[in-house]
């Protein structure tokens, strides 16, 4: 068979290890591996939305309502939004996808940081457009507006807080960003850790309503995978004026997330508490860490999601520093494939923090 | 934003009704439902995959382990075929996806039969490929030879036994086919019901593992949905020589199935006796279908599935039927999209079988 050419270009998405492999492959006691790579909610998930994934464990041989009636009827009320501005993805991650191929064809244009969600540039190239990126690991707006007048993209990603980097961007240098940005061009706002981000600086804060209403030439993403607690479960959120939800739909295949997974995202937004404890203690121990960096003086980048990323100077190798953790059974991202030398660690609980600062003595 | 415009000439999926939706819309008590419309195994899913979800409620907000390591030890073990050899879909569904898109560029041409599952049109719509079909309501595979030979497909879909017709072919005269097919040509053999098909008749048995050692231009297809009882957790299967399965895993998103739908897939594959139980209790009852369609004097297609289609003549309305049936809490689907005066009924539970006879008489 002679497959699509575009199949060349692309480069498959390099998952955090899962505690599994670690076993596997290290010969590490699975009580003994702490899994601080793929910025799980280290609590888990909320009370409300594993009683609803226990109490329909009989009922997986149904298909879900593939309109997802309940969860967008409870998630629109939460944002504020009517049922023909959202569409569900199987994470935020389906939500690009869509967005690829409904918007870009061969040829056409995206605007990304260097350093971001890798998914945008697979997506991209899985369609044949070209991707054009800052220079800088942090969002800079300015760079965003000069490459945008010289590039002219289609699509431009904005992803805030950042991942994996950590940083985020002022809601009202966004609107000033956002009122210079042609309205033939399609602005994603992927807000994935947006909980985390307007709990450490109201500044942050981005409401999807607000922002589709007063640009409509912008999507916002949202996810339950992060602060929610339910990163397995696969489930995010496009909020988009309605036109542009129904261009996306058309890319939507039926069924695109499981009952149980509509069944505990529906619950979970009924897991309030449970989700303000597990960001509180995430900052609190966040400050453990940056504390951890000066003492042993290396640098962070300011960080308003639940991980931070590390950064080393020229004399210490992150990747060697992330081997070594992982034959100890701690598994953190090596940032090397975005061009950093530095490591991802995800904020986990008190014990699984104070391992961390200790086997990084030993391997440091 | 200026989309895509192949989007105009692309359908949506019509789902079955859910249960939620026919209690919303038509104030029909929820006990009073019954669900006859997705071809769901009607004793839902088996104690193993059961407990593999209450086991590990607690566990959702762990991303899966994105190599499905374990799931694919399983079901390579069962179908004798390596982890190289296999990739997970969300359903089999995603697996006509990654292939439509790994293989197919604007203008490629798309054969099947014009009866058959509809998201192979949907996917080849959303490429730009078209979709030449078959006339006949079932597989022809004389037809298919012709059309192959007049417009030369890159890619040919065999649904045996097929949705939502529920014939089934011969094994041999696949292979005969088959033989005939040019090697650059890919074939699907969807078996997304082989396990009813090869219960009723062996001579209708697709050995994947064998399929594709005598065939390298093939890949066959699986499910969990069905048979397996796991319809809501969207876990299906593409099986194919290594170098076809490395282009799909191109177009795979990371994290494609569910941590628990790995779970109950692979703990579904220890089910065997539930299994056996409804696949035997399912023709039981497809004996009384039948035996009720004559009694009522219209017509039906032999079927390999745990679905049947049953046939009206001109002067009676599928539709209406069907709409009628609807009213009194009883799901099925209407096959007018299809092009096709029938409904097609999921083959129930027997008190609920008994509930459709009943209700078909009152409105016929």
């Amino acid at each position: 068979m002679q497959f699509n050419p575009l199949l060349d270009s692309i480069k498959t998405y390099e998952a955090g290890k899962p505690i599994e492999l670690v076993v596997r492959e290290y010969g590490v006691a699975p009580e003994a591996v702490i899994k601080l790579a793929s910025n799980e909610n280290p609590f888990g998930p909320g009370p409300n939305a594993r009683k609803a994934i226990v109490q329909a464990a009989d009922q997986i041989h149904r298909y879900p309502d593939d309109s997802f009636f309940a969860l967008k009827a409870a998630l629109g009320a939460r944002l504020g939004v009517q049922s023909d501005q959202m569409i569900i993805g199987a994470g935020s991650d389906q939500v690009f996808d869509f967005i690829t191929r409904a918007l870009l064809q061969p040829g056409d244009r995206v605007l990304q940081n260097r350093v971001t969600f890798a998914m945008y540039a697979i997506y991209a190239a899985q369609v044949g457009a070209q991707v054009v990126s800052t220079r800088s690991d942090t969002h800079d707006l300015g760079q965003f507006e000069s490459l945008m007048r010289e590039h002219r993209p289609k699509l431009i990603y904005l992803c805030t807080p950042s991942n994996p980097a950590g940083d985020a961007l002022d809601r009202e240098a966004i609107y000033a960003f956002l009122e210079r940005v042609p309205e033939t061009t399609l602005v994603v706002v992927d807000g994935a850790y947006m909980e985390y981000a307007a709990y450490r600086d109201e500044a942050k804060r981005i409401e999807p309503a607000e922002l589709i209403a007063r640009f409509p030439n912008t999507i916002y993403t949202g996810t339950f995978s992060k602060a929610y607690g339910l990163g397995g479960m696969r489930v995010g959120y496009g909020i988009a004026p309605a036109s542009t939800i129904a261009a996306l739909m058309k890319m939507r295949p039926p069924f695109n997330i499981t009952n149980l997974s509509a069944l505990a995202a529906t619950a979970a937004l009924e897991d309030g508490a449970h989700l303000s404890h597990a960001i509180a203690h995430n900052f609190k121990e966040m400050a453990r860490y940056e504390a951890f960096a000066h003492q042993m003086g290396f640098s962070f980048i300011p960080s308003y999601t639940n991980f931070i990323a590390l950064l080393f100077g020229e004399a210490i190798s992150a990747t060697a520093i992330a081997q070594k953790l992982l034959q100890k059974g701690v598994i953190v991202r090596d940032l090397k494939s975005y061009g950093m030398n530095a490591i991802r660690v995800t904020i986990g609980l008190e014990a699984e923090n104070d391992r961390f600062f200790e086997c990084f003595k030993e391997v440091f």
